[in-house]
């Protein structure tokens, strides 16, 4: 027989079972920081900060020294000495909790510290310079933050045959998608590109629009918390092991195997931003509550990488949210919440302006169609960056360009181009290529789940969500982190990652929308 | 120069500055669980509950760890090495950080765990007792706990000559009120119920009442929380280094140097309970908030003992809260905020029901007067279950014919008899004597700030709380463990504790109130 995840949970004792225990260990004290956090981001007074990022520091310190200590290799050793079959839960677990533990351990103290002072003060300083729209106060920030992640990389790949010969890019996209490479990541995005670059300018050429006037009304931020909740319920979000709270920045953060929370924030004169915030919100949850959690803390009931987890948000939130037999469903549930703002407004009208496809300076602002490309700048833009072949005094200036070239006009200022996102000033670099392979991904599985379950359209419209919930639980979410991101997508939606799907979906769903067929 | 607080901050290197590093970081983790345990009672999903319980396990572990390993243990006699003046808030640093220490080391861990394990068994019978209205279910459960209480007693005694040859009651007792002995608060307690009692009966004789209906209307939760919240900033606790957020059971938690949080229930037919619930709270929090941040997680920036704790609220609660003054004061802001509800209604008729004394079954629903009666049996009953005087198996029938020789009336049922509490079952005894000791020092501060003062009754009605603040901040909360409760006390308001200012405020105010002069 043999081992697959439903049939095999985790030993109560043995050797796997006492690095479960220290993995648990780890876990336990990493999501009381994890809960300090989203407290900071939700209740937190405001004179409270200081003293809660000492609290963080000490949690910090103290989740650190188990995941990187003697007693955590030591049991992964004679974890290892069990000679798991490959394909087994139990191996993943022995085998991912290795490699956590080695990238976690490869960098040296001094320079994991450095980094954790530099991007600090990188971040404050970046909030400091978007808001004065100064690329140049930025730009020693952002020299030392590259110069450090270059030594990461340098390191990660010493300690990996896999990552050698090949761009010192690849270790850091390694961490955020494990098993991807820059070379095939590209060859994806110049395919969605080409794809993408047309269709933009073949909406903007449209003479058809939306009725704008809709999202720019009165929508009491009562009403809107409502209809957001009733959203996320129905997809599937579980409110008893969940919750939903107001934050600046919207995020999903996992505080216990019964305790996912969501945050959003509220236009009050455009509903649909916090709905389809919580939506998106709601995809990442879903996927983390349906990960299997009697192996909480341990990679079987870890996320597989980002761009997996993206793909879940953006199929609840665009694949789901954002199509027209769920405005059928929901168009009814909008009216009621917003009684006079939508008097004679149809489902298809709502359908319409809720995909509304401009060219917009800001990614996180942008649609289901632009926001791809978005994505694709930063990624060019990065690789450069860590190679050297992009100076980071040229970067808003080459930032400004590419722009234009997509879009057709340019930045009016860096607060808007290169200064928008604060994932550089935090080190996160290689992490934004995962957001569009999310949507690469997300294509394909929507593809895949439309083959195998019948008539999706008839169940959204019908508010059915729970055989999608269902598949996707099947393919992606039980299984945590026992394939690669790659392995994990090809099994469950037949191929490696293309953008062929993705395209096909974007050129389907908005040619007839914008009358480009 | 004498070394007051004032002008003797915290050192930055030596033993002390050792010692206090130490506590410090025994209080970063300590908080960070008192975050989880807000959270727990605030916001958790319903099914986060068991894993919070894993979380807070491990961190009260690491915290239990630290506050007594040897590290501080060494720090601490290293600190006793200075000879720091008796009277400096160095010397008293280290002398409660000792005291604190030993009573921590003093207990055997086994007796520690199954302490753990017995109160946390016996609080979730209780529950189920109480709702079952059941005493013979709880009692082989109280017995474990007055059993355990016992050997606690004795083991800390051992450790202490001030505890030789005294009652066993007294060693508990001292750990919420350092310094206290059972015979002390004994002649206090006595004078109080021998006052008490004539009071009680004469305001039941009276025919004067109050228009009762008033706290029986509709009072929107969202207009309560905003009046609830005028209140306690006016009085002067600060929003932007605290909260206030709904709990099943109101409580007051510090965590962090500039983060106090408060929380209440709403009863939407009386807005009296959540108003006064915060001003309640609110009086711990301003204490809170009035200690040394300096100090922070050492004893001078902790409050002096329980005794003290509740002086505050209640002083801020009753002397200042539930005065004629007051409520000329804020009687507008009431109309203001519920309109239709109080319409017709007079400062003057707000003033008298919000004073409104009756024999009721429920200490913690009870009015000013009759509070302290429901104190005073516990205290009985408790020294007597810890001497063996009392048999556990007459626990509820003692109750009952103490209560009714206090209030003429037997409780109908256990439920609202010596289930009611949860204290006994969570291993809290000797702790219900600090409640009416904070009714006894909070009428002695009370008549000591309006010697000083002035007209305290002008200030009150213009709304001008900043004096007395300013009065308490100099007499208590920056002193913080500095001195013993009583001598704390005796230094602000001239006398050991003595319970005739709180008889003669009681006979005054209510004399006046149902026409008994």
């Amino acid at each position: 027989m043999s081992s697959s995840p439903t049939d095999f949970g985790p030993p109560t004792s043995g050797p796997l079972a006492d690095l479960l225990a220290l993995l648990k260990d780890a876990a336990t004290l990493k999501t009381a920081a994890d809960t300090l956090a989203w407290d900071e981001q939700t209740y937190l007074p405001d004179r409270g900060g200081d003293f809660r990022a000492d609290q963080l520091a000490a949690l910090a310190g103290l989740t650190h020294d188990r995941l990187t200590g003697p007693a955590l290799n030591d049991a992964l050793l004679a974890a290892e000495g069990e000679g798991f079959p490959d394909d087994s839960a139990a191996a993943a677990c022995v085998r991912e909790a290795r490699r956590d533990f080695d990238r976690r351990t490869t960098l040296p103290r001094q320079l994991v510290e450095e980094l954790s002072r530099v991007t600090t003060l990188a971040q404050r300083n970046w909030a400091e310079a978007r808001k004065a729209a100064d690329f140049a106060a930025f730009r020693p920030h952002l020299s030392a933050v590259v110069k450090l992640k270059r030594e990461e990389a340098a390191a990660v790949a010493a300690g990996r045959t896999d990552l050698a010969d090949r761009p010192a890019y690849d270790a850091l996209l390694d961490d955020y998608e494990p098993g991807a490479s820059s070379e095939q990541v590209a060859a994806v995005f110049a395919e969605l590109r080409d794809g993408l670059v047309p269709l933009v300018h073949g909406i903007a050429e449209s003479n058809v629009s939306p009725d704008r006037s809709i999202l720019s009304r009165n929508y009491p931020i009562a009403a809107q918390d409502a209809f957001c909740r009733s959203g996320a319920e129905e997809l599937g979000f579980d409110f008893e092991a969940g919750r939903l709270d107001t934050a600046a920045h919207p995020f999903c953060t996992t505080l216990g195997p019964a305790d996912c929370r969501l945050t959003t924030r509220y236009n009050v004169n455009d509903f649909s931003q916090s709905y389809f915030g919580v939506l998106h919100e709601a995809g990442h949850g879903i996927y983390e509550q349906g990960l299997p959690a009697e192996w909480f803390g341990a990679p079987p009931g870890e996320a597989c990488g980002l761009g997996v987890h993206e793909s879940q948000s953006r199929l609840w939130e665009n694949f789901v949210g954002r199509s027209a037999p769920y405005w059928k469903h929901v168009g009814p549930q909008a009216r009621a919440a917003f009684p006079e703002q939508l008097e004679n407004v149809s489902d298809d009208d709502l359908y319409r302006v809720v995909n509304d496809v401009r060219p917009t300076l800001i990614r996180v602002e942008a649609d289901e169609v632009t926001y791809n490309l978005h994505v694709l700048l930063r990624f060019e833009l990065e690789q450069a960056l860590i190679s050297g072949d992009l100076p980071v005094a040229d970067v808003s200036d080459v930032w400004d360009e590419k722009f234009d070239a997509m879009f057709g006009f340019r930045p009016p200022s860096p607060a808007d181009g290169c200064l928008q996102d604060i994932h550089w000033a935090a080190g996160l670099i290689g992490y934004f290529p995962t957001y569009a392979l999310g949507n690469v991904y997300a294509a394909m599985l929507w593809n895949a789940a439309q083959k195998e379950l019948g008539d999706l359209d008839d169940q959204l419209a019908g508010g059915n969500f729970a055989p999608l919930r269902g598949w996707l639980t099947d393919k992606i979410y039980r299984h945590g982190r026992r394939y690669a991101p790659t392995d994990l997508i090809e099994r469950a939606a037949g191929s490696p990652p293309v953008p062929g799907p993705l395209l096909t979906h974007l050129r389907e769903k908005y040619g007839a929308l914008y009358g480009l067929n």
